[in-house]
């Protein structure tokens, strides 16, 4: 090839955009084939005005991002919004922060509105494949991904594919039964692992034991962030707290490493954010109670913090292409 | 085509040879495209005279097969296995019930002794594909494959494909923990599935409080048959025995469905054989405690039965003749 050739390739980058679409957040991006966030804009997501103007603030964060930074080629929109998602279908069934959204035509609603092919992903999945292109994941063929934050969530990649199952709605890992009868769950169910290991349930345990000791610095409106402050004061019922969540992770780890046999698991979400503090424990579970084979898989933390389903969506569009050009 | 190339077509019947080595029999037999079994032989495994002497046993049932039945063309040799298997590397990290097969180069010693391919495949695994591809999974893209028996494992096919995962070790679904440092497991950690669910664990249930109840006509040497047995005569306990062995096992397979999302799941091994009684009790579970877009999955009795693996493994061979020639 010769620089002529060369010259062409560079004005000729490719960008997809990726769509976050969240209870709390829409945000989108232009992002590149390194998984570069190359521009990036967000607004509130007007949750309750259903969802004609929830399109339309996508529509309208992607004209600006595209008017601002005017790219060559935009290769797909990919999609990433909270499940479940019917993604064979293309079908929003449910959407509980977003009102409107049931049996919602979530993706032929988005085609309608773009030039560009449009891809649509479950949250976490799309997380798990940002991950995987471009982050902590890179290069490996298996990966768990799992989000620990309000819920729990996850994504799976085996054999260097995304594990999608019926319907597009695999990897609902927060839904595996941990208690027989236990905690309750916002799914419904009791005994969930989100209802033992998510951000809430940790921060739920820290209220009920504080008021059952005397010699703790906990107190008032306890969260995950106060319990994990009181620890690095050396408070000790903090710390007690801590390791269980780092055991209560560590089981729920171990059995996903079981059934998936990743090279890694990847923890990302709101409770990653104090990944250092939670990963010995995590590791020593792993370690000591996995199968002989598996006691070597490492939890590692996701590297593209919160923007993982960001890019992950985005990445959607790119991986979209490989298929489509073979 | 004319009528020539018909009769050649059929003269030249393609055949895999399915092996499924167990810790009990070593099994052989002449498998069609079709899945059908021409042809079958099996022999105690000769358990503690170390490896030489059970690839023996392997290659003399099938030179008998083929010398009995001569067909025209072989595509290959699957085996069936014991895991944990490193499928991915071709060794037998270490199975149990077999002297010997401690990190042994178990598909490189199988192909040194035959003409044609062969493929390794952990026992669950190869059942799996058995009833993906000529049982009662046929057509689907996504099955949870699990054996109650002994143990409790698994296979999986997700998207079309084989999960395998690092070292092709995926789908130990026994070993999701499913009670916190609850009752021992084979596998040296406490609460996994296989625990509670498995043969044996419903059978030291049954024991313990057929001791703790003066109304069962449940005594003696109490296996999983007696009990089913008793209820079949209108024992309460043991009809109570068995209502709670489904609803543990529905627990587990509601987990496996929100982690796969499967299109079903289906049940094997030797509990398995009292499925009637065992189904409704494991439907109502899903149908009760899975998230909404998941309670239709149904749970299928496997079709091929003891021959899931036999005939997965001889799968094997075809599905590598696919993939070698495109």
């Amino acid at each position: 090839m010769g620089p002529r050739t060369l010259t062409l390739g560079l004005h000729m980058q490719q960008v997809a955009i990726g769509i976050d679409l969240g209870g709390t957040q829409v945000r989108a991006a232009l992002v590149d084939e390194q998984g570069r966030i190359l521009a990036r804009l967000a607004e509130p997501t007007d949750a309750l005005a259903g969802p004609d103007r929830v399109l339309a603030q996508i529509c309208g964060l992607t004209d600006r991002l595209l008017a601002a930074s005017n790219p060559a080629s935009v290769v797909g929109v990919g999609v990433s919004a909270p499940g479940p998602l019917d993604t064979v279908a293309g079908i929003a069934t449910d959407i509980p922060t977003l009102s409107g959204f049931v049996d919602f035509p979530l993706k032929a609603e988005l085609q309608k509105r773009f030039p560009f092919s449009v891809d649509l992903e479950n949250d976490a999945i799309a997380a798990a494949i940002g991950e995987w292109q471009f982050g902590i994941g890179k290069g490996l063929d298996n990966l768990v991904y799992v989000t620990v934050s309000t819920g729990i969530g996850g994504g799976v990649i085996s054999d260097g594919r995304v594990v999608r199952g019926r319907k597009g709605m695999a990897a609902h890992v927060g839904h595996m039964s941990v208690v027989p009868n236990g905690e309750p769950c916002p799914c419904g169910n009791r005994g969930c692992f989100e209802a033992y290991g998510s951000g809430p349930a940790f921060a739920r345990r820290a209220q009920m034991r504080a008021m059952e000791s005397r010699e703790t610095t906990l107190g008032g409106a306890i969260d995950s962030r106060s319990v994990f402050a009181a620890a690095r004061n050396g408070d000790r019922l903090a710390n007690q707290l801590i390791d269980e969540e780092a055991e209560i992770l560590g089981r729920g780890f171990t059995s996903l490493i079981h059934i998936f046999s990743p090279d890694i698991i990847v923890m990302g979400g709101g409770l990653s954010h104090e990944f250092d503090r939670l990963q010995p424990g995590i590791q020593a579970y792993i370690s000591q109670w996995a199968m002989p084979a598996f006691k070597d898989v490492k939890v590692m933390l996701a590297a593209l913090d919160q923007n993982s389903g960001l890019i992950g969506a985005a990445a959607l569009a790119f991986l979209a292409e490989d298929v489509a050009r073979p």
